[in-house]
């Protein structure tokens, strides 16, 4: 799809998808990582916690889809963004400018590992979003791919470097809702405790309402008290190529629905 | 209920009561701590792991249920339980004296935080089950009844004292059980993973479908790999008044069910 509205920001081979949300859109390149349901429901996840003044960062960026749903969601004033590929940050601004939401949403370049201080404020957020690299290294495939092995693999950032940044870059009692892999429950519990972000609700993602979990959104809060509402799972079909009621709340009925999901 | 079989084991104010199971029947004092849903559901929980020959250990027996269902679910040949306080183990071991079950169940009096090494062999146990105290010391209110408190807080044994006894007494890759508060999910996985305990699987239980989960049952792995599976969650009642089918198969569909259902 290409439309007139686009063409100044869109670069050949870039592909134009409709968020289905608050008539935004967003470029995506066929080639590299394309967002997909998890920061869909990550966005959905967290918008409830994001007011017109609230003070939002998105570590890891990507294409900048996690900022344009959570505006989509909240009309909120101000969110910033961190993406280490130049090439995706990029795409990512000229998305933002696409949309007219250059004075909401601000796409930094960096390197997360190294940000708190220098671009990024100290302890300035109230709430930090991230749908991180899944991968541990040396697990699994990596793809050969740069850019699709750096957002799948912990090669430039670890759920670790993650954690160490959101501690430093949160307000006391901020908030940081993430998305990650089920298996990985264990390294999010003990890793973001170690960093002083205390999980206080957990909610898994299943593909059927009697299948184990693939996903998890979880909620955490820096120095919060121990404590966690383990919250009944949210299933994506209740029976199969029927969505569930809340994916279709989350989507809209009509809405289109990402790849992932076919 | 006072039946003929039981009248040479049972103390003036004990109830006898019917397990369901197998023919089987505790002994339980109405006043102090008795057995509900969660020592039935970990029993369940872990039986397909306890074999005819495996070795398993129930830290904190109490009145002694848990070796008593895990019997009647497998018939295994060798449990050993430990339990603090000298009333509970001894109404244990007469429960299983009633039972004619003094060559398969061991009921030891004793505290875990010395145990490992004395009584009980480290390294030997293929299998852990435990059903420990929920409440962190200085958290909730604190039963007057002293059995009662000992067995719901941490006062004579924390999460860390059960982890450091399981991984002592567990063999390489031997499995720990071990049913406890959803809310205390991030100290389960961070405490256990600090002893060498790796979650391997996690299933909440929930009141109902929608609710949030009240309890968690999981299964670790001294020295395992990590990866979680997380399970779907299993609901008590599918609808008000109506138990969910796995109760149902849990309970049999015309047995006894705990007062905590009710």
């Amino acid at each position: 799809m290409t439309t007139d509205f686009a063409a100044p920001f869109q670069r050949p081979g870039e592909r134009l998808e409709d968020l289905g949300l608050d008539g935004l859109y967003i470029l995506q390149d066929p080639d590299a990582f394309r967002f997909n349901i998890d920061s869909v429901l990550l966005a959905w996840y967290a918008a409830p916690a994001v007011h017109r003044k609230t003070r939002t960062l998105d570590i890891g960026t990507g294409t900048g889809v996690l900022p344009l749903l959570l505006y989509g969601r909240t009309h909120t004033r101000s969110i910033d963004a961190i993406e280490i590929q130049a090439a995706m940050a990029d795409m990512a601004s000229r998305s933002v400018a696409m949309n007219h939401l250059e004075d909401v949403i601000r796409i930094q370049e960096g390197d997360i590992r190294e940000e708190p201080g220098r671009a990024l404020d100290r302890g300035a957020y109230d709430v930090i979003v991230t749908n991180p690299p899944y991968m541990p290294k040396g697990q699994g495939e990596v793809n050969p791919e740069p850019a699709l092995a750096l957002a799948r693999h912990e090669i430039a950032c670890t759920l670790d470097d993650v954690a160490a940044a959101a501690q430093a870059l949160l307000k006391d009692r901020g908030k940081l809702f993430m998305v990650h892999r089920a298996e990985r429950v264990v390294d999010l519990c003990a890793v973001l405790r170690a960093h002083q972000l205390e999980v206080k609700r957990i909610r898994a993602v299943q593909p059927f309402p009697d299948k184990p979990a693939n996903q998890i959104l979880l909620q955490a809060a820096k120095r919060g008290k121990a404590g966690t509402i383990v919250e009944p799972p949210l299933s994506i079909y209740q029976a199969p190529g029927v969505y569930s009621d809340e994916i279709n709340a989350i989507y809209g009925t009509d809405g289109p629905k990402p790849k992932a999901f076919a």
